[in-house]
């Protein structure tokens, strides 16, 4: 007797019941008649999609979640379904998954393990709840888990005394580059050390700084992944088990990880467009590698006629930089306008001249050319109702290299968490698809302009040796001593730390943007503004 | 035999472990010395201050707040001290209070109950740890807790089993409307239940977006407060225990609400300048009952002569505004600086105009005078080293009635968390300890003065609706049609919700404030950006 389960890698939106709902309905209905599927498996909290963050305190929401699972059950026939909800009882919030089935009473899962680290709040919201469900479909008795359950061995343990043949896992588990490997080793090594296939279904859409990879697979006792659902793609797919083993399916290759994080930036754009309903998006493209990669990505999330660039020079613009722009916007097909700042640069130089006067020029005339521009940009976003894009990457935001309300301004930020140098990489990348960024704007030594000749390294260390310093710092945890045992000198870990410390106030106002690293800025990272503590940095 | 304890109401800065250490060295000479002290407590984390947030996840950070604790050992003889510190212990971290007393063995106290809810994330950090701690001096036995603990009543009801004569409660325990009162009333009730009494140790101080009132007090058998530190003041004084009661001491009566919340915003704004080292503030000053108040507020913080006020007329500004703008930096005693606006406003006006033509006016020219404003002040923040306050109410955060980058740009948002009728009251208070707010600004119609005759009510429901409303919604998570079922209309809360829902986004950039209510924006709200959600409401 053969079992097919369904995975049902969709992409609901966060808080839209409603919509997920009947999403939740078609794909039941697909799985059922299209792919012939017993039993169809959703990602984790289904029906409101993950994180609803605190929405999750309100009693209307908490409310309509349960009518949702109530109209599932009686529009939905002839095929089992486990889908995720917040599940109220007994004043108590728990994290749950409902087996739905025919008019039969349902069952009910409840997640134990509440992950609160990083960028998970879940002890926030959720009760645990210590008690296995099991329920037998074609003679195969199948357990239920979700998501950090099956990070550890405990529960898989359980099931396995408890004559499971095979455990559904239902997640919510967002990428950052390395994430899908590591959740198939740990997958993989529980269904070794317990000998239990496990079908691990995974959520699929952007959702403000969190991507969901989707990447959802089914592995066998043996360890084998016998299928794989593509990375990046809406997916629903079935596996069929014969005497209790998931028999090779389709498969799709892993990406690799420039194609992944690339992935992951186009997915991130592409969903916090759609789902907030802008009219396409626009940005400010100088001729730098940064722009050059984010209106490569803008495009390629939204399609060349609902991306719009804005090039701004100002007198220490070089030529090169509005040619390659200009190259730029052509070989990508969009829209690209010419604004030059000076009128509005001269008219806050003039408007400030009395006040100013006899101080020196410094990083506030540099800022003035930045803002100018951020207004600009402003401007034509709230007119047209396009998102406006900024262009930083992890390396400016970690040390503080941007202007709050400049260049910052904007209400996405594709490459927020993007090294500088990995940057460099996603852009030879992408031109490796197609040639859309010059090789010149690869090729030049980065410069904000905002200062005759200024380039980078003037004030920053070079990045080949700043970047491996800050993964070090914000996603290690490192100390100065550590970092500096490992190479690298004091002076550039000094400055590069106390940049990092000093500049904590202006990533508080940036804009969200798509986490690719294991530790991005923002929920990832959560850093007083006000802090004393130095470290035993040599500069106090 | 009489037992002399010490309440030590500290300002410590997170992160600045140093400055903590020597600051708990010297407050203990102080106690010993000055005030004849056997005992002195000290807040929770003292030696951090509270929160110290992802700084915990640093091995470097816990070694040197262990190293201070070490010191404090070495260098305080001759008086019992009780400090707050990150401990760790077996590869996990504790909330923890130890004893350290004359070159004796120390003893710890561990945190049991760690809050996750609110602005707090102590499950992020902490072990839980379920062990009594009790020590003997002078005869007496005294139990050690630490914050949460005691808003259970477990614990306590443990310390009497074990025959405690005494419970002390280490601190950190941020203020807002009525807390006080609350925290006074619980662990009354507790001192009460068990016949025991407490000494209650509150940190002091601004961190960020909290401000800690102290407010510590002792509370015997009886339920009786018989000592009251004063609110908003750091502050160390001794209550005598004879027989095991503490003896009645001089007290500091309650503030009424008004007062105590114009201290917090006070201590908030101070703090925030104080600890970061700025050189003073600065804002805009409009002529508005906002910007306003921030004055009187920064004034009161940090002298008039470190604060300095900015007139940017345009040409819907009206005369009275200037005029009051211009009364109430000459009350204050304040410099203040007039620059029109109207040259940058022209110059962006005539850069966009060709990409204009044909489009109507919209909120797109408003924000572009707002935006010029943000340059401006932002040019001379940026100047002089000054922290510029933004002057946004908590109605305008909720409905987005703000301009990003303009009049929301800015370091410190002192009345983020004030909703505009208290601003209101919060104005009269102040001029009823010195006239400074000229009576037109309280009196006239709000506006934004950023088209002509403008006024907020053409567009939001008047404050005395949209208050009452906001908080429903924001505070207590009240859905449409519960705040509607209380007498609102439902096109005033349509409005209002879809207003709050739409413009997350905008609060998400805002700078930090001074958390004054129950629910603030920030950590104490986490809501996604991205989100389907429209309850019952009306307009889907």
């Amino acid at each position: 007797m053969s079992l097919k389960i369904a995975l049902a890698q969709i992409n609901p939106t966060v808080g839209n019941i409603t919509y997920n709902r009947d999403k939740i309905i078609q794909s039941a209905e697909y799985a059922r008649d299209q792919l012939g599927a017993d039993l169809v498996v959703f990602p984790e909290l289904t029906i409101t999609a993950y994180p609803p963050e605190d929405l999750l305190f309100r009693a209307d929401f908490i409310n309509e979640a349960q009518a949702a699972v109530n109209e599932i059950r009686k529009r939905v026939s002839g095929i089992a379904v486990v889908v995720g909800f917040p599940e109220l009882l007994d004043g108590r919030l728990y994290n749950s998954a409902i087996l739905i089935r025919n008019g039969e009473k349902s069952k009910t899962y409840r997640k134990k393990q509440l992950p609160n680290y990083g960028v998970f709040d879940e002890q926030r919201y959720f009760s645990a709840y210590d008690e296995l469900c099991l329920f037998e479909i074609k003679g195969q008795r199948v357990g239920l888990t979700i998501c950090e359950d099956i990070w550890q061995s405990e529960r898989i343990a359980e099931y396995k005394q408890a004559d499971a043949d095979v455990v559904l896992t239902l997640n919510a588990s967002p990428y950052h580059k390395g994430k899908i490997k590591q959740r198939e080793q740990v997958v993989v090594s529980q269904a070794v050390e317990h000998a239990l296939p496990i079908v691990y279904v995974n959520q699929f859409g952007g959702q403000d700084e969190l991507v969901f990879d989707g990447a959802s697979f089914v592995v066998n006792g043996e360890g084998d992944v016998v299928y794989r659902a593509a990375e990046f793609e809406e997916h629903i797919d079935v596996v069929e088990f014969e005497q209790g083993q998931p028999q090779k399916s389709l498969s799709t290759p892993l990406l690799d990880e420039l194609s992944s994080s690339y992935q992951a930036l186009v997915l991130g754009v592409k969903d916090y467009v759609r789902k907030n309903g802008f009219k396409g998006a626009l940005l400010g493209l100088s001729g730098g590698i940064d722009s050059a990669l984010v209106a490569a990505v803008a495009v390629d999330a939204l399609g060349s006629e609902n991306v719009e660039v804005v090039l701004m020079p100002s007198r220490y613009t070089q030529d090169m930089s509005n040619e390659d722009a200009v190259l730029e916007a052509e070989a990508l097909g969009v829209r690209h306008h010419i604004i030059a700042i000076e009128p509005a640069v001269l008219a806050f130089n003039e408007m400030l001249q009395a006040l100013f006067a006899g101080s020196a020029k410094d990083t506030t005339e540099e800022n003035i050319q930045a803002r100018s521009r951020g207004v600009l940009l402003m401007a034509l976003s709230n007119k047209q109702g396009k998102l406006l894009l900024t262009t930083g990457n992890k390396s400016e935001m970690s040390v503080g290299y941007a202007t709050l309300y400049g260049d910052m301004a904007g209400g996405f930020a594709p490459i927020k968490d993007v090294p500088k140098l990995w940057v460099y990489q996603l852009a030879r990348y992408r031109n490796s698809i197609s040639p859309v960024i010059p090789e010149r704007v690869i090729t030049r030594p980065p410069s904000a302009e905002l200062a005759p000749d200024q380039i980078d390294e003037d004030s920053l260390p070079p990045y080949e040796i700043l970047d491996p310093i800050l993964e070090k710092y914000i996603e290690l945890d490192q100390s100065a001593e550590q970092i500096i045992a490992a190479g690298f000198s004091r002076e550039a870990v000094d400055r590069a730390i106390s940049l990092v410390d000093r500049n904590e106030y202006k990533r508080r106002q940036a804009p969200p943007g798509v986490r690719i690293t294991p530790r991005a800025f923002g929920r990832d990272r959560r850093y007083p503004i006000t802090s004393g503590y130095r470290g035993n940095r040599y500069s106090k």
